[in-house]
């Protein structure tokens, strides 16, 4: 009897149970028993990029000459924030000084401590829906009610427009989230455009939250913009951005939080003291490459971005019946797929699916997508394998969509 | 006009001015001045331990081969899980597997982990006063209530009988937090207390979070005690753990949180999954860490604390009206001075005072203690110098006191 009591225990808290699971990560288990049944899985699913890290940081990593592997300052080590300011500023000219910075575990702490700094549990921070899904993890994290502004396919996902911005803000909106160059969409704000997201912050009374994290990854002759460019020194605006997709280092787990509200930067380094410090040997490496990594690396990795998305556009506009666009920046698109339910495709591709040996992992959108039964025939894209690989994945994804398609109208499809 | 509204900008959010900077790191500033005075300043006021780091870890680094430094996953490396799960079994029996165990950015980490799957904003967790300071921190974040239990040094910080433990027990209580052995008091549960706090838990339907990032540092003969030793997979313990003290790597912000409630550590695993992953190339290194580590580097470590340990409470015990006691673990002791303000007293040792060119910098206990006006006159020693430095230091701090004294009692402090 007490042994069962001992057994039991109390419940879990409802923020707990409303965290959602990653929607990126949920069909990986599959995607594992596929590859151990012998099946070559194309895993276009995940912003994990196949780019080789530059040597610079990882020079910087086997460099490592401290006797203690000690805490560093909460606010990040000054040899970062130098050179990452630097960096900024030579790319930029924003004027950006360490006072100004806070050196964070990857994008994703930035934007939990600007969701904090900003807003009260119930308070709202307007979204650009489909939108990147962690914001939705980081919401639940803190309380914070997400406001999903729909965009369409239809529209390539363009920037809502002023008027239909201003009519989703309401009493309890204390911010705008911009991811720009966007995931999932690949949508690139316009200089008129941020313009527009600058003055409605401003005229509401509202922080803008911009997620640079694909800053440098833009095509067809766009130029990168920091924010900063166009409203410089704005205290109203939070600029998040990472190394990790730049640098191809997604797990040196290294981002930033930059704004030039001094009171803000101050509550969101108390929040950075109770954690004490981001991790010390990636610091010490993402310095040394930052101060050492001349402008080919980052020159090389764009052209290999921009030629995977022309690579899966033109692979995937042959396909018949999907619907898709050339996103003008970032690393993912979104497809629209004849289909009616994409997770029970992906899963189909998964569990009952191979062609040649092969098959596709994608991104089912709807886990994307806040407003209900949004994107449900939709899949993300990530421009994460190299030319020939992306060419090959689609190709099988074509196979298997036919496959798909076969089944559902009951015909034995003879790919299987 | 224009310009000035530009300039403007929304108020925070409340948790924001609620979040208290870091008591610990609060005076650093003024350490910093010291030293570009030429003053040579001892620092016993942050647990950053001088002790090398495991030349096994060093090598773990040197030797990270991977071209591409990718995200781990969001539990952590299956190596690594697998490497700290062999190490706590050798050394307590407990039967961990890694399907217990999520790896956490420090124990920081596992800590804001657990006050969130286990409480809603307003919920309560007990805890014992005075505390780890970042313990507020991390309620500030989650939005939870610590409720205080007062503790004194009069008793040596006596982890508080059943009865008074109950006392304070509401119906909002979800969890008591325990960190064994203790930051800042070094007090060590024993196992009758042990065991009176699973059955409190178990009785009251509460979760019961310990903090194990200590638990080899005890001392007298004691035994380090895992509390799944007492409690087998009992899923109302979370166990919260780091390698940051252990083994001298504050700055690899690794950490874990192993729990035998299924829903819990899936719950947790959600909100990982939002933050991606814990850094890859300290993951990859403490893994070969564990995995090659022999006995004779803990065993080192411990006895140096020890050591230290004797020499701070012999040297602490000579100065007139210091009243303190031998910790039985941790690295850490509180001592209380003959001063009405031991902050006043710290500052002062950082900007007025020094002794052959030496000062000592201590935490004032203040920001350790919840209720009001705790610890006003005591501050935190934390064993991080050798024990020449240790002794040494203290040495500085009679001689500081001396003269605060002095100057308080209007008279010419002739150190000065």
């Amino acid at each position: 009897m007490l042994c069962v009591r001992a057994m039991t225990s109390p419940s879990l808290s409802h923020r707990a149970l409303k965290t959602p699971p990653s929607p990126i990560r949920r069909l990986a288990g599959l995607a594992q028993e596929a590859s151990q049944r012998g099946i070559k899985v194309h895993r276009l699913n995940i912003g994990q990029p196949d780019v080789e890290s530059p040597q610079e940081f990882l020079d910087g990593v086997a460099g490592y000459r401290e006797k203690v592997v000690a805490y560093e300052a909460s606010q990040g080590s000054q040899r970062l924030l130098d050179s990452w300011c630097r960096s900024l500023n030579r790319d930029y000219a924003i004027g950006a000084t360490p006072s100004q910075m806070l050196i964070t575990m990857g994008a994703s702490e930035a934007l939990i401590f600007a969701f904090m700094v900003c807003c009260d549990p119930g308070d709202e921070i307007l979204i650009f829906d489909p939108t990147y899904a962690n914001y939705i993890g980081f919401s639940a994290i803190s309380g914070v009610r997400l406001v999903p502004l729909p965009c369409s396919i239809e529209s390539n996902f363009a920037i809502p427009s002023r008027e239909e911005i201003e009519r989703y803000i309401s009493p309890y909106t204390r911010a705008i989230l911009v991811c720009n160059p966007n995931n999932p969409t690949g949508t690139v704000a316009s200089d008129g455009e941020l313009e527009m997201l600058i003055a409605v912050a401003r005229e509401r009374d509202l922080f803008l939250i911009m997620d640079e994290t694909y800053r440098e990854f833009v095509y067809d002759g766009l130029r990168p913009r920091c924010i900063f460019e166009l409203a410089p020194k704005d205290p109203r605006i939070i600029v998040v951005d990472s190394l990790s997709k730049r640098f191809s280092l997604c797990g040196a787990r290294i981002g930033c939080l930059l704004t030039w509200h001094e009171e803000l930067r101050k509550a969101a380094f108390h929040i950075a003291q109770a954690r004490l410090s981001a991790p010390s040997i990636e610091q010490a490496a993402a310095a040394h490459m930052l101060d050492t990594l001349g402008p080919l690396y980052l020159g090389a990795a764009h052209a290999e971005y921009r030629a995977r998305r022309d690579v899966a556009v033109r692979a995937l506009s042959r396909i018949p019946d999907v619907r898709t666009y050339a996103p003008q920046g970032g690393f993912y698109l979104l497809a629209k797929l004849p289909v009616g339910d994409a997770e029970d495709f992906a899963t189909f591709m998964l569990t009952e699916f191979s062609f040649q040996g092969a098959t596709t992992f994608v991104a089912p959108a709807a886990g994307f997508y806040m407003r209900q039964g949004g994107g449900k025939s939709t899949i993300r894209i990530a421009f994460v394998l190299n030319q020939a690989d992306t060419e090959q994945a689609i190709a099988v994804l074509a196979e298997g969509l036919r496959a798909y398609q076969e089944r559902r109208a009951g015909r034995p499809a003879d790919s299987l």
